[in-house]
């Protein structure tokens, strides 16, 4: 079947990522073609942002870019009006999710502590059971992690920029009435985008605003968290303590003074992991593809202005 | 208010059990007499079995006695026939079942890992979404784990004596079937009592039943489980580790191999600590008494010929 859609699979630096969403366009029933034959383009490095601007140019007649992964904050300044982006917004949701389950959990019943005994520590733990957490956004993710929380009957407050409710939150607030959200929250839940809004959202005084016992987790991205404000606050006891599966910078260097507390778990940006992730971002490019065939409305949506 | 309830509370071994037991009694418009007057006996220290006979023998009216915690081994051969006894069964469900979801997440996530690096770890770690879940067990804790694993998607097989459905499960199976329910496994669930016909239940061949990458997750008694075996299978590598909140004995002696896995988490008996659990058991406890002085059936009651 030639339906005449010609999508270019560029750059081809990553030859496993790349030979997936081949597969994925082939699957959708497009004909993969060079870039100077494509009608649209699918991205398949994220690292490669720095190749997008030229790899798009060489496709005078592509009018749409699917980009891979949900955090776009390294190719934002290269989007253009010219063009259709979109990317994996809400593909990895599921996955990063679980993990803000996983960081929960480990944080609450001190998983930590007992992973590191090596004899019968005392009794500790609390229940995520019925606690109260705010969740910073209102995207994908969030909405996510509140189908998975749902059963444990907490207390869930997101603050986002736009005042429409979350499905399944207590309660949606706006962003500058992020302190009030958080004063009374067990948890604090990063799941924003990274944009020169939220750079440096978790800051002193939003730490200041958290009571002392409740933890911070991040699977948004480094640059959410002031690094010095984070570590004044664990010296100073004024928080729980913190899982971060995003740091500033990645790799977090091992002379990195967070490394060197008891009670902030990092793990390496596995929120998802490549294994977790390029089977569901082939089934987004196969989807879009299928849509752009048929002049459907494609998923992920790019806001250009908003770089995100 | 008098109902003519008389209610003895004892022994008085663990003060602050006691007193949030006497309340409870109280709240519920029993009064709080000596064992020579009680027509019922609310038990408050569960470590004190010895004194079980000596002290019911002491209160020749008492009909009825309630045995805290959900677990009753080390009295259940101390049960006879002329009284009704009723136990914590289910009081304790939802935090244990939240102690599991912690184990998976834990386990599925590789956080032991991450809490003990000291330096940016590779990625690793697997999706809990969608797996294969064998439990062993179909009372209340296995129905609360079902609540909580319900928006995972995961196909979850019960193991139990009795061949009714365990509402939520993917496909209930009797006891005789455990291999074959363990053997595609992502994870392998004992939330069982501890009786005669459960003990040393995960053994050799259940063990070598499961694929070589699931986990073993024990939150029932450490005497499920034969340590021998458990070790012998760690180091063939024939499972994936295990995350154990009990242990035979308990607690785990500082010198026991099982501490020098790093794929066997311990935790130290924490599905549910007494913090949590003081005040479920003691709304269990106001509830059966009010139910005692409407004549109502009591919730909890212990099949003394079954031993739980």
């Amino acid at each position: 079947m030639d339906n005449g859609a010609k999508i270019a699979v560029e750059p081809r630096s990553r030859p496993v990522m790349h030979a997936a969403l081949v597969d994925a366009v082939e699957r959708a029933g497009a004909t993969v073609t060079d870039l100077a034959e494509a009608d649209a383009i699918v991205w398949a490095d994220p690292a490669a942002a720095d190749e997008l601007v030229p790899v798009v140019a060489a496709a005078p007649n592509a009018r749409w870019v699917q980009l891979p992964y949900a955090g776009i904050e390294t190719m934002a300044d290269k989007l253009d009006h010219d063009h259709l982006w979109t990317c994996g917004k809400g593909v990895y949701a599921p996955d990063c999710a679980e993990w803000i389950m996983a960081a929960l959990l480990t944080a609450f019943r001190d998983m930590p502590t007992f992973a590191r005994a090596t004899s019968w520590p005392p009794q500790s733990g609390r229940n995520l059971l019925g606690a109260k957490l705010t969740v910073l956004g209102g995207g994908g993710l969030a909405e996510s992690f509140l189908e998975l929380i749902a059963p444990w009957g907490c207390e869930v407050t997101c603050v986002r920029r736009s005042p429409a409710d979350v499905p399944g939150a207590h309660r949606t607030v706006a962003t500058p009435d992020r302190f009030d959200a958080v004063s009374t929250a067990d948890a604090v839940i990063v799941c924003l985008a990274l944009t020169a809004e939220t750079t440096g959202i978790v800051d002193r005084e939003l730490l200041a605003a958290m009571p002392n016992d409740a933890w911070l987790i991040n699977v948004g991205r480094g640059g959410h968290v002031r690094n010095d404000d984070l570590i004044a606050a664990l010296d100073a006891g004024t928080i729980a303590g913190a899982v971060l599966d995003v740091t500033d910078p990645e790799p977090l260097p091992a002379d990195h003074p967070l490394w060197t507390y008891d009670n902030v778990l990092i793990t390496p940006h596995v929120g998802n992991t490549p294994e977790m992730g390029l089977p569901r971002l082939a089934e987004r490019v196969e989807e879009n593809v299928r849509r752009w065939i048929r002049g459907d409305e494609l998923i992920g949506p790019v806001d250009v202005d908003a770089g995100y």
